[in-house]
């Protein structure tokens, strides 16, 4: 492909008066779902990329980012966890990376739109790499708070790997602080929970800042970090919440070590510098996240958009 | 105004197929200088902000962490700056961090186009907040390479505030091996530099690695570090590069001791875990670093466009 | 200015599917009145603009077709037209246009948005010529409507020069039935009407045989034509209608010895020629019109957005 | 789908200051061929269309008015045109309309670039409606210029359809002199071309004039008209050029009943009052054509970008 400029362009909006804009080279794949809209598109800078309701939510040339950072801080924090739940992340990826734990030995993921996953197992390949096949997988299209509400069964780690809360979306009912005592209470007694919360960004911290407050009064522990994901054109935030750990006590030997012994093949992004940077916020971002008041309930939920 | 979708943006390219899009409140005043093509203009999401060459410089809202940044971690590793160079720094927003330093008693101030910084002077009072009126400030506009290498002044610390190499640019000669060599016999015997060095993304990682590795051929010790810039759209690179002090060495509590006794005013976004976590590269980006082979050169230089 | 393209763009939105974009030169004026939003702009290609509401009006680059094609076409059916009424026409070069006639005596020009006139008066001298100091002018800024409803007076020509009807703005109310029954009955026993009446473009049909169709409720002549306005993207129609005169049984010679006779200083577009293509409508877009049975009211009014 | 904007955008510019933006509803199909880059797209507003090299070259809600536009006023010209050349024509569009003629007997049918029309054929059945397969059709995809040459063949009508001339691209050599001198000599004594000859705005009138001051060159008789096509966002020009027949000599009642007696099937928007519509350009536009002195020659071709 030449230098020109492209002239078929994705508009990522931030807000109305903020996008990014990418060069498409094709379109793959669009539907509209029960739940949303989905596109898949390959776009010239960041190849095949995954689009919900307008909105990027990962790229094949940094999805790697926003998934080791979503997935090894709770799942090494845990000394051994062995059952994993993981609300939404259709795409494979999320559940691509548990599985790389050898201590893992069941895996429950629940994504409420059947559609969005069956789209990423055919067109996403390299995001699930064969992930679904794994015999230690268990995998329910179904609204997770439900299930959630209504099993008895117990995990050691819950990473919740959802789109931002919109108004029409089908995520809002999961950043409240309902759902995450709900989640809460089928945590092992030592168990983890880890989540993306929307950008970390000041202009637009209408979401992580609240998020991490609407957690505090679930958790005992509560750590907030960031990941600078290219193909977002923003840095992302995520949360690390916890009923006994803490991943801000560790240095980076340690977490090498547990990365050595417990996760097969090579992390492409993660590990004990990039953790250690991750949760090392700046002074602005923690000084807002001390400030924040907000705690998202059922009947006062967030919507982004 | 109104939550409706802007009618005017700006589109800041950051290659042929992709741009970040921003919507535009007022168009404050344009040039065509000598040397670049000068934009200032009012940003619904970023305020004011400075566009050379068509691609942003810094915005109101988020021009302290570029400055901060570029200019403390420098500032600090020094035991006591004296005399102080900033090769370009139109804004005065660099001269101003650098001026909050109660060691300071000497700043030169070379940037080659008089007419961004009239243009600054008059339009971005939040950038210099009155710096220019500093008794301890000489400025000068010329090239700043033809000056640093006719003087025989010596610096204690050299901060390097120019925009991106392009051809047609006035930059590109202050990006070489040749430059830096010229810089380092400009430094006292314990001095430094700071410069910023492009984005860190992976997709558009011409500059900052090839940087960081034509400075390892003159200065036996180089950091690069970076920080999340919004209004970029991408995350920024720096370096610091020294005879002696090595900033990776510290710990949060040296360095918030140092800006307690040493800067006067409080700094928004710097401190010491700001610190840490900037100069703690993602797994990634340590590893392109290695792999870098460029050196610029006069005869070999690199444009990012 | 270079070859190089524009980095700042103003998005004239046809539809939420289709816009114009325009490289921005400068900004020159913007203002919320207690009407509308009012942005005067500087464009690469069409000089200086006007935009309400988000839309172009005219630009000073074209806006000679579209005020000659406005004003002429019914100023020349007339015999002698003495006393003309302008509803709208903030630019004044719809003024300009009307004052060119030797045989005008009075004039009053009555527009909702006193702002919007200012700001013409001020920014936009290429479009009325200093008409706004023409003894013959009476200006007032009131509701046309209103104005019309109390006022005994009589016309020979009136001319409804406003934007398109559209929910939250001034304007629908004065494409209606009930409005050009008043507009009829302050006529004189042969006077005419000219309006704009919106694109005529099949895919956006949805105002201009309407209008049409509305016009043929009250007025027994009915003429509708068109030109086309680069800036506006899309061809352009008109209405014109009568009481007695049908300006489509003339002849080129005809128009030509009128304009020569009664119009001072030299029209650049409109001419016989001109004004029998303009009422030459195609095959499909006269089909449209015979087929239209929409007849807009007042409590059944029509929005283009 | 919804009413809410388009996320997915083509830019179609007219210049580097200006472009017309659609909205993308899939992407059919794209190739880069020997000739050009070729992409087939679902708009939203104009439905499928033809790209070449960046520019809209016809859509389905619109195709008609170009293709009648540049057909018919040279076919109903001729009193019994038999024998048929078409110059590119790709889409077959050009060629349907040409066969509606009952007294066409042969049509050869010349585009250099095979792999266009197999696109064509493959993807764009509404324009062609199996125009292909019709017996008196011969189609080459070779250079129509070294053909014409060559051959000693001659027709009564031969029609060139293709694209701008561009410096990269296949057309420029078919909008010289040279070249009319070559279709010249090809038509029988009493033939006629036609043309498409580029927009017909004033500010990108860089192609029309020229074209019709070079036809002026080699034809006694040159007729210049125009359509206005939504899908390009401009007016568009075409020009006939004959031996013999004047088109502008016509009343509407010889056109209708030409159209009557000799063409199958109905036609969507040309008839009589259409014709005379298109050829009566405004006083502007044919001062326009009056002072235009350029010629374009071999050795002086003309780029429209």
């Amino acid at each position: 492909m030449s230098q020109e400029k492209s002239n078929k362009w994705f508009f990522d909006h931030l807000s109305p008066f903020e996008a990014h804009m990418h060069g498409i080279e094709s379109l793959v794949f669009s539907k509209k779902t029960a739940f949303q809209t989905l596109e898949i598109l390959d776009l010239k800078t960041y190849g095949r990329c995954l689009v919900l309701d307008g909105k990027m939510q990962s790229s094949e040339v940094d999805e790697c980012i926003y998934h080791e950072a979503l997935v090894h801080p709770a799942m090494l924090s845990h000394p051994k966890p062995k059952n994993v739940f993981i609300v939404g992340g259709g795409e494979g990826a999320t559940l691509r990376e548990v599985l790389r734990h050898k201590s893992v030995q069941h895996v429950l993921m629940v994504d409420i739109d059947q559609e969005v996953v069956e789209a990423c197992k055919t067109h996403l390949p390299k995001w699930h790499q064969g992930a679904f096949e794994d015999p230690r997988l268990r995998l329910c299209c179904l609204d997770a708070r439900q299930y959630l509400e209504e099993t008895d069964e117990v995990f050691d780690v819950i990473i919740i790997d959802i789109s931002e809360p919109i108004e029409e979306g089908p995520a809002y009912l999961l950043y409240t602080t309902e759902f995450y005592q709900i989640v809460m209470e089928r945590l092992s007694k030592d168990g983890l929970i880890a989540l993306q919360a929307g950008t970390t960004t000041l202009s637009y911290l209408k979401n992580f800042t609240a998020v991490c407050r609407t957690l505090k009064e679930v958790f005992p522990i509560v750590s907030p970090y960031q990941a600078s994901i290219p193909s977002f054109g923003l840095p992302w935030g995520f949360a690390l919440a916890s009923k006994t750990y803490d991943p801000e006590g560790w240095d980076t030997k340690e977490i090498d070590l547990r990365i050595k012994e417990r996760v097969q093949g090579e992390l492409l992004t993660y590990d004990g510098k990039t953790h250690m940077g991750q949760f090392l916020l700046s002074k602005q971002l923690r000084s807002e996240l001390v400030k924040e008041v907000r705690i998202i309930e059922d009947n006062h939920p967030l919507y982004v958009r």
